[in-house]
């Protein structure tokens, strides 16, 4: 890594949002995904970063995902809200729901919001850091096109579905903050481990033919393995069951795939909870437990190799901090695909972005 | 197994609620104890089954847990309730919780139940039936005494807890259930072991320096450890915050382990949800999507070793329904305490019972 050249945020999210901008994405919208983006970078998700711009601006452009859409909101209870995502953008869909489910917790103690005739949401912490943002635990789940089987299959059924959990942890603390694959490993690092040509190890996906493989490209074209063989399973299948099932969208295979398949919008399904931490106490009673938590699990007796305890999301916060100083590393190939779309669509390129393509690609 | 005698579940559960009602547990409230203990067994889960009888009786008599409980309900707002268990049986408190998340999703759609002052709850899918019994999708977590290291720790922080969730599946076919301990087996499967004198599987367990152990009782002396790793501890730790940190019960080290703390109630913590499945389409459509989900997954290709695919709980069902129609098997162990427990406080013993415990003992 040390050889990637590095960006400041700001100006890789300037220049993400105005590419989105040229596909008639209003500035808002296309700012809000560029924060999304750019933040899985900041976070170190760079399966989920600014590496993904290409795809998303090519179904916009093929008119797949929906630039404008007019998203609508079904009510039938005080808690309980469906959003029609009218093939939005996913980050636009995700956040508009837990904005939702946020109003819904602020005013019920608890929000659930199903959304569907939605896209690929990235990386599911931003939803999960605007619920912790305004006080509150949150859930975030999703389906996604058939990548993973389910257990005892070897065909792709089930998506590598993120589970999503967030808890505030009061001041000066970071939210405690689980958003993992339930594959071994997210598919996006067996993505990006191809356009690498980088090897996977054993373990992580079967080829197509349902053997154990090593050749990223093969992986990919096969299906990761759950984690936890039918625990990881398991914890899919209920992600399709609330998000695919219970929300209109598709499920049970019929998500589409956005790398393969450009006939047919997605229809991805996502779940969004809001959850008020102070529902029973005071809130600073709340983070005084959560503060107790977090002391008493770091003073635990350390396992081998370990320097100290680290709680869920915390080394994501770290690399954030520090990548919020240094910059975001973007590797050759992803430079050039910005490069080569800002030029496709005449969006004027920051000179450091030209430089290191110009010293060849991989 | 095909040695060990079996005994019709109803005599059992009938004998079992009779050893309750003498530690002066109302007879309704025994009888949904021994319900919830024989349905482990009928489900093949004997870990949390009637062999646990003895723990749950000896705390009873020392005063550790509340025969005749007050159980209070603080319900801030419509969807959103605590349960002050008032140290009853946990089973007592998961049952009556987890009714009151159900009247709230009868009513609005969701409700929200977090419960303290409980104790061990036994099996969680007997809340999930609850509410699957009802039509309704559930979640239900709890926290535990500490027995597994957070990730980076070798000395027990987290309770091995399990993650449960259900969806009603339409008639004809068994909910999806997803009943599963955060470590990679329940600590029960340990205990049962070490009671067995049979050896465990590396990987299952650190003993209490911190090394990998195929002693059962080593390994329950030590910690067992979570599945995949950081993902398993991480969920553990969510039920941490939400059972455990929320509820205003023991958390974080605190709560207390029944078999060696005879000081204390445990203040265990809960938390359950229940969801209508059909808040957002007409409940023929919703397990019409479910059974193609079910189809769809039962189709897939196979990986080798698997005759078919089982959804979550289907296993479970199957057991279920043949010991429903031979018997629950209960090992010379299990019915010696038994027995012994009905000798001390003079309730009456199946005849059967004493015949297989004279033939000697493990």
């Amino acid at each position: 890594m040390t050889s990637t050249p590095v960006f400041p945020a700001a100006q890789v999210q300037d220049f993400v949002a105005r590419l989105f901008e040229q596909q008639k994405v209003p500035p808002a919208d296309a700012g809000r995904v560029a924060e999304c983006l750019v933040q899985a970078d900041l976070r170190g998700v760079s399966s989920h970063g600014v590496g993904r711009v290409p795809i998303y601006i090519d179904r916009l452009r093929r008119g797949l995902v929906n630039a404008l859409p007019t998203m609508t909101v079904e009510r039938p209870a005080t808690v309980t809200a469906r959003v029609d995502g009218d093939n939005a953008l996913g980050f636009l869909v995700g956040t508009r729901s837990m904005q939702i489910a946020i109003d819904m917790a602020r005013e019920h103690g608890m929000g659930f919001v199903l959304a569907y005739h939605s896209n690929h949401f990235g990386m599911a912490a931003s939803y999960l850091k605007q619920a912790t943002e305004a006080g509150l635990a949150a859930f975030v789940f999703t389906n996604a096109s058939p990548a993973m089987p389910i257990w005892g299959g070897r065909a792709p059924f089930l998506g590598t579905s993120p589970f999503a959990f967030a808890a505030p942890a009061g001041s000066g603390r970071p939210a405690v903050m689980l958003d993992m694959a339930m594959s071994v490993v997210a598919r996006g690092k067996v993505r990006r481990a191809m356009q690498r040509s980088e090897p996977i190890p054993l373990g992580w996906a079967l080829d197509k033919d349902g053997r154990e493989t090593t050749d990223a490209k093969a992986g990919y074209e096969g299906v990761v393995l759950p984690f936890g063989g039918v625990k990881g399973s398991g914890l899919s299948l209920m992600m399709e069951i609330l998000a695919g099932v219970m929300s209109g969208a598709n499920f049970g295979g019929d998500v589409r795939n956005q790398y393969l398949d450009f006939e047919h919008p997605q229809n991805v399904g996502h779940c969004f909870m809001a959850i008020r931490p102070d529902l029973f106490m005071p809130m600073q009673s709340y983070e005084h437990r959560m503060g107790e938590l977090s002391s008493r699990a770091k003073a635990t007796q350390r396992a081998e190799g370990f320097d100290e305890i680290l709680l869920p999301g915390e080394p994501e916060e770290r690399v954030e901090a520090q990548r919020g100083q240094d910059g975001i590393p973007l590797d050759a190939q992803e430079l050039q695909q910005l490069v080569a779309e800002a030029d496709r669509c005449g969006v004027e390129v920051p000179l450091a972005f030209r430089a290191p393509v110009s010293d060849g690609s991989t």
